[in-house]
């Protein structure tokens, strides 16, 4: 049987990271001189580059000291308001460099002051035509619908970006460079995929968590599995699951923790994890330390990496979870229904 | 019958609006001169008052022209990430005003040199304590589990604290004033409640969407349709539910358009709602122009109010549907199973 689409790509992300890596570390000078001054990162994406952009704003925040947040593009689009942003640096992602709100909310901020950055997988595009520095990752084409080498590429990226904005004296290029080994290694092992599948295929109720610097993987995990699976899936931050949709967790929900090896977090994603056993559900933890794997039912093995890296190696062995699950289900995961690669925020006409 | 307690609660809102107002409209000076310097916003929030926070996270960047965000308490109270907040206003909404995290936020956020205004509902809970500026609500004693007049005038707070930021000759105040009128005629009309619950009451699939000023609405209407209903509902933006969720909608799908009756937003919310309509879906307008309310199935009425103040009335219909749905359902709306009126986001002992 030939691999699928998606099964390629996933397979050929420790060469796109890798080629990213050459390609965007010698940005750094330039993109220090670029942001000096600028104390707030304001970041634009929508659908699976806003979970990159989540993943980014935790990492400028903790590890750059920046202030950064996720823009609302109607700001640009609909309201056109008059801002000052000379404080500002904003950083634009799309995959295709095309996205049209996200275009639309750069060309805003440029006139109002902000200096740009956009991160995209295509140099002729207008995001990277038009921004002060374009970061054009080398994921390659990507031709299976769901986002696999893209987004890793993309996220490659970002923590490029914060190295730049960082302490100098607090580099992580060393740990970045470990990246593509790591998660080579995992997909070469696949371990616990096959027992996720199994957990999964019968579940009617999916929900995907994660907090701090690996919360956008959750929303990541969750939207994959919804595309390609065609099912409703929640992913919720640590604390929006416990103000409320707790309560609808019992015996037929399954839950995905998505987690870190190491860090602050791994404590309390434990114990949600013992909670939501308690409650019934079916547990399957993504990464994780020893103490999050024992609380869970099934448990997935991610790539060695620490906490402000995990990102960039979580996602993997949960993609190999989205395309095994699709195929078990009878779905294509290169062409689910409904979506094509391009997605506009405008109705077209 | 006696009227269940959130029914009571609902009904008390145009007084707790009132109330509210008399006391905090005479704070506005207070505010600004507080506010004075101060480029930046966070938002630090849980549940239902982050849906209040998203609200001020629009009002205060389209009407006030500020930057303004939501918090990640995590860095606070996991990261305990050094940084130089002389920039920042941090506003804390909390009901309680003991909702632990976004405490210790603001004592994080003080001591790294942010000004900090708190709304919560009580006077003498530590967020109002330890702030430069309470600002108490007058909801008065909230029984029911699920929260409706302390939201209501959390909202309140927000338009007061826009209101003191924003420019003086664009000041709302007087439209403020005709809000608890607006709202007592809407509850008193009731118009398109019991046709919403008809379309609602075999749906399995529910979905909340809605768009910029209005988009907290609907992240809080899917939140108490969960909590009360024991059904999982999710609240997506427009844009959001284009990137990728659109793909489950089908003719199992019940969706609620909040919309708002005039503004930039109307327009694309009328392309969604047909949109969903034609995969199927089964929509009802909550509010929304006669664009909005010609493409949808049902439409419920909302108190007229320009789109900057839409929200403090959208929500109230929605709570009517809300609170009549769970009735007939089966479930008491006041006590709903697995959540009780303090939550923790970290689990006590």
């Amino acid at each position: 049987m030939t691999p699928t689409l998606m099964a390629q790509e996933i397979a050929q992300q420790p060469a796109a990271i890798e080629r990213t890596l050459d390609a965007l570390l010698p940005a750094r000078d330039e993109l220090r001189t670029l942001a000096a001054g600028r104390r707030q990162v304001v970041l634009a994406a929508r659908g699976t580059s806003d979970h990159a952009a989540l993943y980014a704003r935790y990492l400028l925040e903790v590890h750059a000291r920046l202030g950064a947040a996720s823009a609302a593009p109607s700001l640009a689009t609909h309201y056109d308001v008059a801002r000052d942003l000379d404080d500002t640096l904003v950083v634009s992602l799309s995959q295709s460099g095309a996205t049209e709100d996200v275009v639309a909310f750069q060309r805003w901020a440029r006139r109002h002051g902000a200096r740009t950055v956009a991160i995209a997988n295509e140099a002729a595009s207008p995001l990277v035509e038009e921004a002060d520095i374009g970061l054009v990752t080398r994921a390659g084409r990507e031709r299976a619908v769901p986002a696999t080498k893209s987004y890793t590429a993309q996220l490659t990226a970002v923590a490029v970006l914060a190295d730049a904005l960082g302490p100098s004296r607090a580099s992580f290029a060393s740990r970045l460079r470990q990246v593509p080994e790591a998660v080579a290694s995992c997909l070469a092992t696949r371990a616990g995929v096959d027992g996720a599948v199994a957990a999964l295929i019968g579940s009617d109720h999916l929900l995907v968590t994660g907090r701090g610097i690996v919360f956008g993987t959750a929303l990541e995990v969750a939207l994959k599995l919804e595309e390609t699976c065609l099912q409703p899936v929640r992913g919720l931050s640590y604390a929006d699951l416990r103000h409320g949709p707790i309560a609808v967790v019992d015996a037929d929900t399954t839950v995905l923790v998505i987690a870190p090896g190491d860090g602050p977090m791994v404590g309390s994603l434990a114990d949600l994890a013992a909670d939501l056993a308690r409650r019934g559900a079916t547990t399957i933890a993504v990464g994780g330390d020893p103490r999050v794997q024992a609380v869970c039912d099934r448990a997935v093995a991610a790539p060695a990496l620490p906490e402000l890296l995990a990102p960039l190696g979580l996602i993997v062995p949960a993609q190999l979870v989205v395309e095994a699950l699709a195929r078990a289900r009878g779905f294509d995961p290169d062409a689910p229904r409904g979506l094509s690669k391009v997605t506009r925020t405008e109705p077209v006409g």
